[in-house]
């Protein structure tokens, strides 16, 4: 089996029966499956987890995709999370027997589809960026639904798929191959908030750190402890135990333990795998010695 | 998606069109898969790895004893593995969203009809023996094909299912559920073989080690090191990264590194899940978050 995976944001996080709708869309679909949603209503905006065969996550995301521009009207959308379209963005992740290359091309086949189609301006987002100021989100989405009338007709920001300028009340889109994020909070046994902002300085990319961690000191109240607050943007080159290690030393350096861990939402197998083949140091370990994922592929595009 | 693995021993391990026939057995049946199978022409013997829903496993596992009844013929059998039968074991192991009480319950029904529709007797063992004597293969399989016309006439040898003599050409097989094995060796930076005979000494359960570790030292001869060979009989009760930990204490005792390990054959996710959870101090965490774990969930007996 090959999946791709996909965690389109929807800028509705209060009307419960609209995100139903959308997700609805999805669950139409075959070998395509919504593993996971989230809705916040402060930020009105909801989170969609999918995956499944490459053709089915591009059925899927179009269909969703008409189904939201229909629904939400961004002309009367406010909320705290910064946001451009009906559909806000549509992130593309290669995670079982796809490559970086299938995402991207997946991503220009379904911008195309959703800028002639729906009419709905698409700009191609970080590793399917068509020049460097696309690759950043945030550089893209810098001045939100309200400002990108006039953005979209100034000099660089041409959309790369649809009309010139933004539909009414649907906006803009961002669609785009990245890696799988990895969301990793380490938890430290004292409730010196200082140490916790150190030792995340210490791992993250933006102040001398790890490529591919970015990092922030959290207190949890409830707990009195601090917390490390990580996304894992890369847990192939950046793995998850090397982190750990580091933040262990670290830590170490104060006398303080770590405690605990956790993974927020969904991990792919192979970073859990890599951590087990670290410490064990296992030789030769390919993940497909796993027996669930030896039955997983078996299970191919239109058969099981 | 429910699923049951067998790992079923079959006595031939010579003619390959015999181990493929039977092996197309399990083929054809739908919702399960062979993920694996090995022949030793020195044991001529085989063991084929296959898992699936409970109803095909049982399907499967009966049409495969009955062509290897058909085709292996014990009166003309020799090979250095111990055998009593065609097909001489068949265990039965829960793997996902299966209990031990199924399997036992799958063990009695398999049983049954192999005993009752093919006319060879059937010893039930392990979880699901019958008398505190049948708990162990190697006591039912004392004496072997040649020495059971007369064991199964003996006091406390009447077999569970089936007639009250051996199988003329097929034998007699037992089937029983147990326990996942994970093979698991831990590679020593030494030539030293006396030091991985204590080390294996210090944690298998008959020396007074782990309750489900049978441990031996070995050589290998070709890379000049020495190996801590383990059969983990339950890794749920006798965790990898527990036994793993104790022989790196009582490696670094003798001034030796952990060089490597190895996992033999297929594994289940879940032993690998627990080890990354132990070194990551992993709060809460459930295989249910893994990507590839949730799809397979998605499939169910049938349809997908």
């Amino acid at each position: 089996m090959r999946l791709i995976e996909s965690v389109p944001n929807f800028s509705e996080g209060r009307r419960h029966d609209v995100i139903e709708q959308i997700a609805d869309e999805c669950r139409k679909v075959a070998n395509v499956w919504v593993l996971d949603y989230s809705s916040d209503p402060n930020h009105n905006r909801s989170v969609i987890t999918l995956a499944g065969e490459p053709d089915g996550v591009e059925k899927a995301l179009f269909n969703m995709t008409k189904k939201a521009r229909d629904l939400i009207d961004l002309k009367n959308h406010s909320g705290e999370h910064p946001r451009m379209g009906a559909t806000d963005v549509i992130p593309l992740i290669p995670v079982m027997n796809t490559t970086k290359e299938e995402c991207i091309a997946l991503s220009r086949k379904l911008g195309k589809r959703i800028g002639e189609e729906l009419s709905i301006p698409v700009y191609l987002y970080e590793d399917s960026a068509t020049s460097p100021e696309r690759v950043s989100l945030s550089s893209i989405r810098k001045g939100e639904f309200e400002n990108f009338p006039s953005k979209i007709a100034s000099e660089g920001w041409k959309p790369d798929f649809g009309p010139g300028e933004i539909h009414p009340s649907a906006g803009v889109v961002a669609v785009g191959c990245r890696e799988y994020l990895i969301a990793f909070n380490v938890n430290l046994g004292t409730d010196n908030i200082e140490i916790a902002n150190r030792i995340a300085k210490s791992v993250r990319h933006i102040s001398g750190g790890f490529r591919y961690v970015k990092a922030l000191g959290f207190r949890l109240e409830d707990r009195g402890i601090v917390q490390i607050s990580m996304n894992m943007t890369n847990y192939r080159k950046t793995p998850l135990f090397r982190v750990f290690e580091v933040i262990k030393s670290e830590a170490d350096r104060y006398g303080v333990p770590i405690v605990g861990s956790e993974i927020v939402g969904l991990t792919p197998l192979q970073a859990l795998v890599d951590v087990a083949d670290h410490y064990l140091k296992l030789e030769r370990f390919d993940v497909s010695s796993i027996l669930e994922k030896r039955v997983l592929d078996f299970f191919s595009e239109g058969d099981n």
